[in-house]
């Protein structure tokens, strides 16, 4: 492909994503292709003679299309969002454009240093505390997920418990880490990666709102050290995935604090929504934890991946993961004046991420953003209004912010009905979830593209689903 | 941003980056920017008001692009390359319009289906043997970078070995685990991550051209037998960072197979070579072992991230790997129809990063892939014999790809000056290294728009600036 080709085939990409995007909702939201569908529309082997892109754009449109399940949907209410926005597009677009790496500051130092940017202005819009700024002990870093967050937390908190020895003699069989079913499966995915073990990641129990009892921490703590075993780590969930319960973090970092046992909160999801000053008690607890995530990636429409990670002591991070060998050395790095962030994360290499933070923050702003979240919440609240209203449902947990999650009173059975009746429509895409044994809706209302009359439609659909169960 | 202005930045964009790449040649090729004079040319709180995009254009010129390294000029001789192409930047672009997150097959199925032909089609086309295929028990997966690879070639290493037991009770502390000083710091930094330790990595001596001798692990093995530990895991390399060795993988592969012990092959550079039938040596053994992985975001034009790693059985990878939640469980993943990809990678979320290589393959094809890795070696071995032909030179290790690796006869003193000054001068970038103790220049003819001409003016400038040395 020539630059002249790239010129106008560029164009026509563009042209492409914006007539996507904008129409995105004459598709049905979960793809309706069986199981090697897609695949079999390809040829088995790879092309011999080069094509012309108009081929590959046709393909997108004949085969890619139908084998998505569209996220940017307007009517996409599962999991968590995964929003783009038109300026985060262009960002990563720049990204593919300059083609560098910026595993340390000397192989771009700009890579390096608009992304410690990023995550100082993050922290100020969503009003972190300032332990997490660049200019203290602390920082932050873009990492690619909240499970790879959660895997350099856990290796940051394996560090100081063994002061360094694991990175040596390899774990210790007695460390033990703290969290509750409710967590994200990608603590469990950490403790294992880690090479601690499930048996050692010990499952405090939750109230009746699906948050962590402080007071069975502090027993678990209490039986597991009378044992011989040494407690290491906590994540806590500010949001969880299944119900978006908030751990109780004040209460659960002053038993961290006086344990001596490392923090870490998971607020991929919700934690995007102190962006608003009046929802920033999602915050709540920050000033006295070891390490927080959040994801622009899910609610703030700066695609996937920018996952924002954050430490207040960055100290036993690098400790777990710096290695230096000569090919890696530069002047720069040897001074200590600068981060190189390669030793802040598990790979080495990493792309100039903080381009679409950057386009979004500059060219759109918090605004939009802002004002798309109070949408969201407020939606979500008269869903939550209508459910309670209709007395075939049960809300099942607290729905603070964009998602409510309920059962239908028939049991299980009947609300997996609705639920795979409801997707298997292609007008909208729910996750169903279960806890403490009760299957249920989960309905997030995240979508940038979604407006008050997709809600409307959701849970007309839902309703109407749920007429007609057998 | 609306669809009218995000089509018309859009082109804009597109046409940044083609100046930007077609003209990359005038910048200098290492950044001469000072610790944080990037960031101080940038507000240091976010923006109150939203700005045209036309501010942000000017901003990559004006203090982004004198921050940046620029991995694609013609004279980049550093590291391993980190090429891109244009159907490789428009795929990237693709992936990000497309929004879409492919944990599970569900989730997306042409997200999963196009990766795993495109794992096919490479394994074609590189002539990997068919155990890697997809239609078996083993199969490929898109990882981020080869460091993942190594993580997860590990982590299924340790399960097979332990026979799952590792994910509930931990490491035991008697793995142990193989490779050479010379290997990857990815290797160490995965060995830490997955808590075994850097004590039970055990170093095996390597021949005088840098690769490992298969007597040395098999005495290695041996005497840790004999004092109780339990050998899991040998990292070969085809093709070192350093000076491209390659460890006789037939031999060790002999070895591993008779021990019971997962042989990783790390080819992450040089086994994008294979795609020329006559360097198809660098497969050497692969169809003996038990994971291989290659990175076309280095050699092939593919913008990072894009690692390919196989393995011939999948099964102690997703056991692992797999955690099941309930709200991610899916019909078709309960029904072992498909794929979820999120069971063989460390995060959950994934981007569709196939398309990258789809499109490269596609607009492309490997024809000029194969005419750029021939010209690179070609002028490589030209280069190492101006470099034998020169008395205050030596050639330190084998060459027999795209990299020559020499020392200044004067002694690492003047080796270490020699390379200061030439990266000083901005008209070319070289990497240090070192290895057996002495220090070396590593030239790596890996550039996309690197040409003969480039190659003779770094030769020129390396021995201008050896007459000058004090």
């Amino acid at each position: 492909m020539t630059p002249e080709d790239f010129r106008k085939q560029g164009y026509a990409l563009i042209d492409w994503i914006a007539d996507y995007l904008e129409g995105v909702e004459r598709f049905p939201v979960a793809s309706t292709t069986a199981p090697g569908w897609v695949r079999d529309q390809l040829p088995a082997h790879p092309p011999t003679e080069t094509e012309p892109f108009d081929a590959v754009l046709a393909d997108l449109d004949r085969i890619v299309v139908p084998g998505l399940t569209h996220w940017q949907h307007p009517s996409f209410f599962a999991y968590f969002p995964a929003n783009t926005s038109y300026p985060s597009i262009l960002g990563d677009l720049a990204t593919a454009g300059l083609g560098v790496n910026g595993m340390s500051w000397a192989t771009s130092p700009a890579c390096t240093e608009v992304e410690t940017l990023m995550l100082d202005w993050m922290a100020e819009l969503l009003g972190l505390p300032d332990r997490f700024r660049s200019d203290g002990p602390g920082g932050g870093v873009i990492q690619g997920s909240a499970s790879e967050a959660t895997l350099c937390a856990i290796l940051a908190a394996r560090q100081r418990a063994t002061q360094g020895a694991v990175n040596v003699a390899g774990v210790p069989g007695n460390l033990v880490a703290y969290t509750t079913s409710q967590a994200h499966s990608s603590i469990e995915k950490g403790v294992r990666v880690a090479g601690v073990g499930t048996d050692n990641l010990h499952v405090v129990a939750h109230d009746a709102a699906f948050a962590m009892r402080p007071d069975a921490l502090e027993a678990a703590i209490a039986e597991d050290r009378a044992a011989g075993l040494r407690p290491f780590f906590v994540c806590a969930t500010a949001g969880t995935t299944s119900t978006t319960a908030f751990d109780p973090v004040p209460e659960l970092a002053a038993i961290c604090r006086r344990e001596g046992i490392w923090l870490h909160v998971d607020a991929a999801h919700a934690g995007i929504a102190a962006l608003c000053p009046e929802l920033r008690w999602v915050n709540a607890g920050l000033d006295q934890v070891d390490s927080y995530c959040t994801n622009p990636h899910k609610w703030m429409g700066v695609n996937f991946d920018c996952d924002l990670f954050w430490v207040a002591d960055r100290a036993a991070l690098l400790g777990a993961l710096s290695i230096l060998p000569e090919y890696l050395r530069t002047a720069a790095g040897e001074a200590g004046a600068v981060i190189d962030y390669r030793d802040w994360q598990i790979p080495l290499g990493r792309r100039f991420r903080s381009l679409k933070l950057w386009f979004t923050l500059r060219c759109d702003g918090v605004a939009p953003i802002q004002s798309m979240i109070r949408d969201h919440v407020g939606w979500t609240q008269e869903l939550a209004a209508w459910v309670a209203a209709d007395d075939r449902f049960e809300i099942v947990a607290p729905h603070p912010l964009d998602l409510v999650c309920f059962a239908h009173r028939g049991g299980d059975e009947a609300t997996d009905a609705m639920i795979a009746a409801a997707n298997a429509s292609g007008s909208a895409f729910f996750t169903r979830s279960v806890a403490d044994g009760r299957s249920f809706v989960r309905v997030c209302v995240g979508g940038r593209m979604t407006e008050r009359r997709h809600v409307e439609a959701a849970w007309a659909l839902l309703q109407s689903t749920a007429n007609t169960l057998p």
